[in-house]
């Protein structure tokens, strides 16, 4: 049989707000076995961003990285926000350790090629390092992954933690019974945004298509359930949608079937 | 025979001006063997607390670290300075990952108690985990750590980089045949501060006091040559005082003896 690891992605305002942050660390904590805790971050390095005069662009929920967005995102993401987590859960007998793409070359990333827009310097994955992964969670170590994977020839890259967190999924589920999990302020996705009991218990992709005609899933959630159905298909065992308090005890939220 | 382990450490100066860096990058990855790298990075952020309106203070070479300063350090040290040289080593063909204290427990101060100064929050090392540290480097990773520990329960500390190089040597020697070499921008410890040709070859405990009386050295090189001696101490077998281009090539530069 083969080990279990879950893969949690939390989002920036999970992180940003102290209360929500301690309870996060204090139900992370207790998971047992093999895990990895995703982050984003993208309102503190708004703020930063602002107080240091540099215009933020977002298309389509993605940042547009000039060279100093980059800057801040990397000090935002990679340094305080990531650092605060890998503290926070060592003083609750995690053995994290912050992690970018870079170190230990875990996720290598492609600037993305200019299109129609150009979003500067945002990656896109192209290889997760299973080996070296696997060989920290051996240690007994927890990865705590921040969003800026690197080029392999010396740059940074900008890159959704919705998606670092699937694609650690897809190529981990090659050696772990994996579970992915996508944690926003909301316990699923709802049908009425409104009306937190209207929590959808499961989507699959017909669904999906529907309730993305009714408008009930747009923005940013789109891409998360795109990545979510990806993920099953390369072989992870469950895609939840949840909130914070979803990962504790059974795995409540909006569950993704193929 | 015991493993070779070189440890070094480069300033804030060499770090920030892009054209160092790239030079550093380079003879720090041809460096065959174990190696760690420990970096400062005083200036970068002070300049970006100056633009966010932070006022800092240093008393003794060491920062006054209040909360939002602390934050800056994070940011600063942690995420942009740290992952900038792993990005740039990785693409050396070092098998970088970088670390603050917090990340695998690797380094534990406490936070320094209250005197005549108050120094927020800043850290004194009490603990070096000799044991995750080796296991990195036995995967062949190459660790890169930035100046901020952490007190195991939950909080960042800013603590000295040349510290943290001293406590990482003393207690590595154990281990390892272990050289410590402390780069600023000087070729060595000089004699007369206008021409870098009057490097102090040697320098031993009673030849410090007699430099220091004449005010050969002040400042922040007391606690550097202090800590060095101190290493020694321990066993560690050669520290060297040097320049980046000291450390390709033979240990050029001033060398510390008992």
């Amino acid at each position: 049989m083969r080990e279990h690891l879950i893969i949690i992605k939390v989002g920036g305002q999970i992180v940003e707000e102290p209360g929500s942050l301690s309870a996060l660390l204090k139900d992370f904590s207790r998971i047992a076995g093999g895990k990895i805790l995703v982050h984003g971050g993208g309102r503190s390095a708004t703020a930063l961003a602002e107080k240091l005069g540099i215009e933020t662009k977002i298309v389509d929920g993605r940042r547009i990285t000039d060279e100093e967005t980059l800057k801040v995102a990397t000090m935002v993401y990679a340094g305080l926000v990531n650092k605060t987590i890998v503290a926070g859960l060592q003083a609750h007998g995690n053995n994290a350790i912050g992690l970018t793409g870079a170190d230990l070359d875990i996720i290598r990333a492609v600037k993305r090629p200019v299109g129609a827009i150009d979003y500067g310097f945002v990656g896109d994955v192209n290889w997760v390092n299973a080996q070296a992964i696997s060989e920290l969670i051996g240690m007994g170590a927890v990865p705590v992954v921040a969003p800026i994977t690197h080029d392999g020839k010396g740059s940074l890259l900008n890159t959704n933690a919705d998606t670092i967190a699937s694609e650690l999924a897809k190529t981990l589920c090659g050696k772990y019974e994996l579970r992915l999990i996508f944690c926003f302020e909301k316990p699923g996705v709802l049908l009425d945004p409104t009306d937190d009991k209207s929590v959808i218990p499961e989507i699959d992709p017909v669904l999906f298509e529907e309730l993305k005609e009714q408008g009930v899933i747009s923005g940013g959630m789109i891409p998360k359930v795109e990545s979510g159905f990806n993920a099953l298909r390369q072989g992870v065992t469950a895609v939840v949608i949840t909130n914070a308090q979803g990962i504790s005890g059974g795995l409540r939220g909006t569950r993704l079937v193929l």
